[in-house]
């Protein structure tokens, strides 16, 4: 299968792909598998009862990556795409995992991919979602992402969640369940802008002593968007919660911010912060006095914001 | 109607009263009003179409207070009471409105107060309202007091939500909406032991311009108790809301914070903190060396947070 030149620029959007990447890599084109490598450590395995792949990495494998970038490019396209990523004790390994939307039809287009990490004992994983749209036609661009994060004892797992562009619907749910010792990081950084609308939600349960899980959402919300943004952190026992929430609001946009703190346990600390307000009327100034219009004032302001 | 010694211990605890009040009051002894008293400036009327009092207090009155406790000392009553507070532009006053429920029996004993305040044009008020149990009964003793506050321009509202001891079930429901240039704070302190549980909603509505609310909560959940704390800011127009909760956990108590902001205007500023944790070690210690043993010292730690 052939990957077209709007094809090629939705893999860099979501992927930072400008060639066929080095490692393992599959890449989901319109519904169907358009390119495979598998490595030494890394197998990737379509799966026979339901659409998606197995990704199972080796125990003790290091320091290399997975590729897995979806993208549709044909208007009113609907798919639900189930994959599920073995991660061996002792890894230390990339995930890459966008999906970007090219939608110049009058059809809807929709990619819902549901993706389960089994993270073995003292793994390393460092876990890259990044979500884009564009094109002109009147069928919206739809994504409906699903992570659940199983992290067994000492593992370690950083989650960085983009989407900056383009995504008219979505609705992004995860869930993280953490053994003792595990570390969770999600960062994410979310724009909207128009009539798009996105709902976040994370829920992370610290089962295990000595579990930790920071969770900072960083978003922008311009025209007349609409952002929900809800995260709840459970403390069963001796852990450490963290989740913070910073929103600018822009034009008629809305914010809603719904973090949950429940803390079961003596030993559960659990913290909190969220704000919701506009860009700074000072930074604009002092931009301005540089010599930027207003406008490109807000634009500097909000990139480095949601860097 | 004679008020005897049991009543009158809890009259200090839930309104600090020792002897008959200043000023206007009205005081409710087993679903009877036991005593009343009106001032030129403040008249208290009771309903006809339902149980509870209208209070009404003329525009511009000055330093004057409306005491209202409640006290239950009968085992197995249960009552629903509606208080209206109209309080006059340009007034400034203090209303005491707590409850205080001793039940030696083995039957459940209740008291629901809904209490409405329309606070007029630059009006100030300080609200009371504290809830207090006793009583070595198999009957629980439950509260579930709902207030409703109606902010019109310019006014100043300062509500105090205590509950320290003795109530085995509440559900407080607190609403409030302002106009511009309205200022409400809100600081609540409770404190659930035994098998408890207390829930705390607040929602208020930021409606007018420059606006603003806070609302503070500082609670101790001890033994097996559980404690749900909600508090929800609307911001509808340039408006300041923050709130912040913290929570000592004890025991295997149960603590539970969600808040909510919902930003719907791009001047709408909105920030929240919450954590929940147990006391700091160090604290502990640090009184332990002054000699005090380890239940001393966290009761000195307890009530110094709560103050």
């Amino acid at each position: 299968m052939e990957i077209n030149a709007i094809q090629k620029n939705i893999l860099h959007e979501v992927a930072n792909l400008d060639s066929i990447p080095q490692g393992a890599y599959n890449i989901r084109a319109n519904g169907e598998s358009a390119a495979r490598n598998t490595t030494a450590n890394i197998d990737i395995v379509t799966k026979k009862d339901k659409p998606g792949i197995d990704i199972i990495i080796k125990p003790g494998t290091k320091g290399e990556s997975v590729h897995i970038p979806v993208v549709l490019t044909e208007s009113g396209l609907k798919e639900m795409v189930y994959n599920d990523f073995y991660i061996g004790e002792g890894a230390d390994v990339t995930i890459v995992a966008g999906c970007g939307i090219s939608n110049c039809g009058d059809q809807d287009s929709e990619h819902d991919g549901i993706h389960s990490l089994h993270v073995e004992k003292n793994a390393r994983v460092k876990y890259v979602e990044k979500h884009y749209g564009e094109g002109d036609g009147k069928g919206s661009r739809v994504l409906n992402p699903v992570t659940n994060v199983y992290q067994e004892e000492g593992s370690y797992v950083e989650m960085e969640m983009v989407q900056v562009k383009g995504v008219d619907s979505t609705v992004r749910t995860n869930y993280a369940e953490l053994k003792a010792g595990a570390t969770l990081l999600i960062h994410e950084a979310l724009m909207t802008h128009g009539e798009q609308k996105a709902t976040s939600d994370y829920k992370v349960v610290l089962n295990g002593e000595g579990s930790s899980a920071d969770v900072v959402s960083r978003s922008v919300a311009k025209d007349d968007s609409e952002q929900i943004f809800e995260v709840s952190i459970e403390g069963n026992t001796a852990c450490n919660g963290h989740a913070a929430c910073d929103a600018i609001i822009m034009g008629n946009a809305h914010v809603v911010a719904i973090p949950k703190l429940d803390a079961k346990n003596v030993d559960a600390a659990l913290i909190h912060e969220a704000a919701i307000g506009k860009i700074a009327g000072d930074q604009l100034t002092k931009l301005m006095t540089l010599g930027l219009t207003e406008e490109e004032a807000e634009e500097q302001i909000v990139a480095g914001f949601l860097r």
